[in-house]
């Protein structure tokens, strides 16, 4: 550290020179993250000292993300939900597997000195599910998927044994965007009286506004907790996520004793916890409403069909037909193609694992002109 | 969700409303968080879309965050650090213990099918330890503390067996504001092999901006790791906590593949990370230096000299003399006191466990003014 600070132009001329060394979203069809609605960012600006880690001082900013969680319970078909701000889906899907550990150890359905406890996961579960397992001890069962990227709900219920805690299942894969059967595993946790967890992280704020009705949420009764991220598709500041369940069973699983603050236990993963993004969260939804986030959705819908038709022009078929605004691609050796398009043209994409597969999220940051770009640079590096 | 967004003038007429339950910092004497400095705002704002979680994506926000761990490395001590921006103490505290069981774990230094690893703390361990024995499924062991609540060598000593996997100690502890006689710590860990992880989440941005100079950072040779939050006296913005490990040995154990990202692994605790805090705790760095840390922690003193000798002349003692800006003061019923403060005053403190006393942090947006009028406050609170 410099003995003596530098002064604010300085400070702003370096910030500049960062800036301009990050890639703009405009080249980025990777990510899930996009630029966030201006009224979140103001919101954010306005709450930004308030910590959510001592909300007894914070009254005003916890009201507002008790109405962001009811919010969201009334729309995933919940009155009684219970549920709080996460940093993202990573946090949310820890704190929903600990919950279903706890709640299994603490009812004494396994032995903890003597065995590991299961989770039973699709194949495509996000990779954060690798860090849960070693994080919480925990062995993820990963269950076979179908032609569709799907998981196999039989796959599913033979991998579940005396020490399975619980099941997990995918509302907007990370990889293709798929959507599992979830009223079928529903129905295999209701018979095997196991909770099971939706990760809707990128598709919490899709699906409810799709003419496509798919059912995902709390109106199937054998789910306990959802996982969605609004700094995704929600067009909040990042470290916006929402952990949700259906009500204070397994919270209560979660709770430690929490000395020196204005409440007696804490039942969240981190300490100290951004007001800034619940007041933009709360904000944005409030915002937008059930319309805007519809149009938002079409959007990306709208320019994906427009992808699909464009690349299917110039001979590349789709892995699967997207279900949400993921679009994965067949196309010859995918991970030097990636490294090409990065290289040479400044596209940031990603690929699949299997099959691979180059894969485009179109975030709302994206348009017909980016697409027809994109397409047209593809169609270039695919002949090089 | 309403069917139809409300207006920008509603929404903002909401958030002020919010605002206005929100108690002000000036009227906190209980958080170790605070306004964050207004160039730490600035820099959140222009880089508020930037995700850490991705950091091939943002290069320019990943080379601010590189700067911040040499910068932090440099005034603790070590060139060759390395380390990441977390979301505060709780993550860092969890990261550093996570990468101590798995390390042991790895190398087979325990038979993890058969026993449960430990740690060793000091008793005046923040609570996340009692989180972090829950989630690692890891023995936490509090050693005792001596009259001046710093831990015992002899007793952590004793809890050390054949499956401690680290030692804790703590510069800056959460109730007291004490440092643990952290030499003798670091001869401890090396004469047993063990590493050392340090919690300094508050005290690392005052200890090395105090005359007096304590020996807490990697300049012993016996710290593994460092935890320290930029978001209290750091003044950045929240989220932004910093864990530092000497060198890559151990965070390697921390490592999962990360597919579809622009990088192979990732040892973080969460995915997407903000990039506007990255860039806040760098601008706020940068602008201060070691100069203006050094007021800023003066300040801080003063004010707590201060109010020692204020309530020190209405017959009042502190716990214990204090090394940094906490302040505990032995008064009768403190508990009641404290609600009678809280009801009847509108001043918000804490109080300690073990002994029980009444807690003060004298963070930067307190100044004499509040203090006499605090003390006022108290003197009659303490004759109702």
């Amino acid at each position: 550290m410099n003995e003596i600070g530098v002064s604010e132009e300085e400070i702003f001329t370096l910030l500049d020179n960062a800036k301009k060394k990050d890639f703009r979203y405009q080249r980025v069809l990777s990510s899930m993250c996009t630029y966030p609605h201006e009224i979140a960012v103001k919101a954010h600006m306005q709450f930004i000292e308030s910590n959510m880690g001592d909300f007894g001082l914070f009254r005003g900013t916890h009201e507002m993300e008790k109405e962001i969680i009811l919010m969201l319970g009334e729309i995933y078909g919940c009155s009684s939900v219970e549920g709080y701000l996460t940093t993202g889906g990573t946090e949310s899907n820890i704190q929903a597997v600990r919950a279903m550990r706890n709640f299994s150890r603490d009812k004494g359905s396994y032995d903890s000195s003597k065995v590991r406890p299961n989770i039973v996961v699709p194949a495509s579960a996000h990779f954060s599910f690798d860090k849960i397992s070693d994080i919480l001890d925990v062995d993820v069962r990963k269950a076979d998927l179908d032609n569709d990227m799907k998981v196999s709900v039989p796959s599913m219920e033979s991998l579940i044994d005396e020490n399975t805690v619980g099941l997990v299942a995918i509302a907007g894969s990370t990889e293709f965007g798929q959507v599992d059967p979830i009223v079928e595993i529903s129905e295999l946790a209701i018979s095997r009286s196991l909770p099971l967890h939706i990760d809707a992280a990128f598709g919490g704020f899709i699906l409810p506004f799709l003419p496509v009705k798919y059912k995902f949420d709390f109106s199937l009764p054998g789910i306990t907790s959802i996982a969605v991220d609004p700094h995704k598709m929600g067009l909040s500041t990042i470290p916006s996520g929402v952990l949700l369940f259906r009500d204070f069973e397994y919270i209560n699983h979660l709770r430690v004793h929490a000395p020196y603050l204005t409440v007696d236990t804490q039942y969240t993963l981190t300490g100290t916890r951004s007001g800034g993004a619940v007041a933009a969260t709360y904000a944005v939804m409030m915002f937008l409403g059930k319309k805007g986030y519809t149009e938002v959705v079409n959007k990306c819908m709208e320019l994906t069909r427009y992808l699909v038709k464009k690349v299917q022009s110039i001979g590349i078929q789709p892995a699967i037909d997207p279900v949400m605004n993921v679009v994965t691609l067949y196309v010859p050796h995918p991970t030097s193609l990636r490294t090409r398009l990065c290289r040479e043209y400044d596209w940031h994409v990603s690929i699949t694992q299997n099959p691979k597969a180059l894969r485009i999220v179109i975030m709302p940051h994206l348009d017909f002109d980016i697409i027809d770009m994109f397409v047209d640079d593809l169609e270039k590096a695919l002949k090089a």
